[in-house]
């Protein structure tokens, strides 16, 4: 009973957490749309300043909000129920979607580069931009042909599960470290008179635009990162498990701080399930001894 | 013997991302300086440019690169035969050498700005950045009372101890974030004649700095991140310890997924050693049985 109103607990703060990173996510996309639309000059696809708002609105809607949605999503609850290769699909395919509206985002910069002969790719934002773009393909296209597919052996899954996991979070930090450069570099050239320096009403909101943003990444790295929230193994796995208590963190669960030797990831137990047992056995050590 | 074998070649991995990470911080500290010194003013401290060059001099030695060495202080193998007091005081040494280091470099931008009527705190940067150091005093102050002092009961420094190291990686993450909005706040204002959008070579050269910050907080970030990595624990956890193995993973090394149940953490057990004790209570369950 005790366990499990810790366990309800646990679900609570999981829950509030959700939430709260829902909620900012969402909050940082009609921020985005205010700005464009309130304070810029709205949405249309002609080289106009117009095409280029495209940028900011769809990084944060989908390279932003949807990744991080895509991240934690096999950490809900009502979704362990629901088979493991379903929640792979959603996992890939929000990935999806986020990866192409990433790219139409930046095709909107270059067409408007291009209209105004403005140069592509001189800044740091361009340059970590682009290259955030790529190893979140290079992902995409990996984590498919080894995690979806059927042709990569349990060996090969459980070596490459942590680097995925490493360069999924490590990609995700990168983006928003970039969307605060694309926000620093609009702000500082859109205004004049007022300049950014005399923080104009514009200033100061997208500034908390940016904030916003480097909250919601943290809830996602944090939420991400918890080992007892992660799903719990198919059932197929128990075949691994030589002894009882609950088997966690197979091949598709291990987390960013596990091992990355293949031969380990097929029998790991996570610290919970080792304390459950280890409690066992230390009750049947002291029976033994009595 | 084989077992030995892989731990020397994971050993011999853990030295190349080491020195990649010793290489690539180095390099980032005399890429500033050549910043400062070829492409800009210098250095001094009288109010001008020079004085605000501090700032990045300062910030990617003191608050990258020292702070990214604190991070992985405990994962160097040759420490783990110090006793674990003295690397507590390296690591909280380093961090407040990194603080104090980060706090001069902020003075010399508002010295700056003040003698040039720059108003200050506009910016993202500004906020993020200032938002940082407050947390990284915090994260020093309480982790000095709470790991440091001996006042602290084992399940608070238990229950504390994912959150010391979650805030640490993402603070750390966090200024390597702000540091390239800073990058590219002063490439725009700096480079006139020709811009920072005409590619000259400074704007190529910083942005490789940049690059390079980013690298090195990846190399970091992967190091910190592997639980194999870690110090073993101090021989008095041995106590806490029912059965054989190596027991790993007590209060302080706690990792970034560990659960943050205070009563979890003492008998915590990592996946290795849980494996390891698998294996062998599976061959017991084998002869049992035969």
């Amino acid at each position: 009973a005790v366990l499990g109103a810790r366990k309800m607990e646990d679900y609570g703060r999981f829950l509030a957490l959700l939430g709260s990173a829902l909620l900012v996510g969402f909050v940082s996309v009609v921020f985005s749309l205010v700005w464009v639309f309130h304070y810029r000059e709205g949405l249309s696809w002609d080289g106009s300043p117009r095409e280029f708002n495209w940028h900011p609105v769809l990084i944060i809607t989908g390279f932003v909000f949807i990744q991080g949605i895509a991240i934690i999503v096999y950490r809900l609850p009502w979704t362990w129920k629901c088979s493991k290769l379903l929640m792979k699909f959603i996992h890939a395919g929000l990935n999806t979607i986020a990866m192409i509206l990433a790219i139409v985002s930046m095709v909107a910069v270059f067409e408007f580069h291009n209209a105004r002969n403005i140069p592509n790719m001189y800044s740091l934002h361009s340059w970590i931009g682009l290259t955030a773009v790529i190893f979140y393909s290079l992902q995409l296209v990996l984590g498919f042909a080894v995690f979806l597919l059927p042709f990569a052996p349990v060996p090969l899954r459980a070596a490459l599960m942590p680097i995925h996991i490493y360069s999924g979070l490590t990609i995700f930090a990168t983006v928003i470290a970039t969307a605060l450069m694309g926000i620093t570099e609009k702000l500082i050239f859109s205004l004049k008179n007022p300049a950014y320096s005399a923080s104009p009403p514009e200033a100061t909101f997208v500034n908390c635009l940016g904030l916003l943003l480097v909250i919601f990444g943290a809830l996602i790295l944090w939420m991400a990162s918890r080992s007892h929230w992660k799903r719990p193994p198919e059932e197929n796995a128990k075949v691994l498990q030589p002894i009882g208590g609950t088997p966690e963190g197979t091949e598709a669960e291990s987390t960013m701080t596990d091992g990355s030797n293949a031969d380990k990831a097929d029998l790991r137990i996570n610290s919970e399930a080792a304390r459950k047992q280890n409690l066992k056995l230390d009750e049947a050590g002291q029976r033994s001894t009595m």
